[in-house]
């Protein structure tokens, strides 16, 4: 079984790397569906759920020690018990034995007793910026440096997370196999030669 | 006309694949040859521009202050007439206009204009004292310890050099195409994953 696990910052492609990768090896894709089946193992929203993962851990702790003075938070907050679901929910799909592609969750480090061919997502701030422009979303009506702003926050948190989980560091290009930068790529070129590079990753004999 | 430039961490195998990237796709193969010829355009020895082009600008600043107080220093620094030297050296490889490889020396900046195809290469900590052991040489005598310091002031250098010439950072995913994490491979099946990589950027539409 094959596994391919792709990390990206905000606004680099990765989650659309991650849909062509599936679509082209005729691999089974997850993104979305790991948070709609932790929402369903757990009987709580999808939105909470994805909220709460995607919170800041230390934010989170600045939270609840207010709320001890000014009430109780109706914030999510990271929660731990949502992290252990996360790995569960992981597993089954690695269990299922299929050739998959996992986009995000961390799954290169819950999975990485597979072996996964893991890729980070990067890109130059102002292809980030381009890409998320050319999204239609609410997005659209923040100023360049407000979306700026808004990445770091997204992708800080996600560093986060996964210090929480590992001593691998996000975005640190020996935390994965490969790391690809995607300004000046259209994607739908860049897609073969990344399948390619995990054909020969997954044949490789060391 | 192709260049694909590698730049690397010392002990990750960064010279073989560049070397190996040559042989499989009948590109030149640069590397050693540029301070050869910068040291016979200058009438100086290779051994003192390569030490002069790989030492420290901080180190040297602290050299020639203490120069004026202990005497004349013999020891080599950082030169920006090398600098100026190396450029022209890489700019005539590229106006040569064949396909080529070139390894360290910064060369994805100086010829960025030409739209390199610029790997950076890295691995795991432990790969690379395993890959610097393999290694016939005097480095074999430092103990682990030594080794990493020794691993550390250099590719500090590297990163340094890059600096005096670029807003680059050494080593920032975003600063190359494709950052390589050489832990767990074995060169030579690596290479013609990155044949194929660069093969696809060189032929890419955008």
């Amino acid at each position: 079984m094959n596994i391919i696990t792709i990390s990206r910052e905000f606004g680099s492609g990765g989650r659309e790397i991650g849909k062509r990768l599936a679509d082209l090896l005729g691999y089974d894709y997850y993104d979305r569906q790991i948070i709609q089946e932790i929402a369903q193992n757990k009987g709580l929203s999808e939105e909470f759920v994805e909220k709460s993962l995607d919170a800041s851990p230390w934010q989170t702790l600045n939270l609840n020690y207010r709320s001890s003075f000014y009430g109780v938070s109706l914030m999510p907050t990271m929660s731990t018990e949502l992290l252990l679901e996360e790995r569960n929910v992981l597993e089954e799909i690695a269990k299922k034995g299929r050739d998959c592609v996992i986009v995000g969750r961390n799954a290169d480090i819950v999975l990485e007793d597979y072996h996964p061919f893991s890729i980070f997502v990067c890109a130059e701030r102002d292809a980030k910026l381009k890409r998320c422009r050319e999204r239609a979303s609410e997005e659209e009506e923040l100023s360049d440096k407000e979306m700026i702003s808004y990445f770091k926050r997204i992708d800080r948190n996600r560093a986060a997370t996964r210090e929480l989980i590992s001593d691998s560091k996000w975005g640190d290009p020996t935390s994965y196999t490969l790391t690809v930068n995607t300004t000046g790529w259209d994607l739908k070129e860049l897609t073969p030669a990344l399948a390619a590079f995990a054909k020969a990753w997954f044949e490789k004999t060391e």
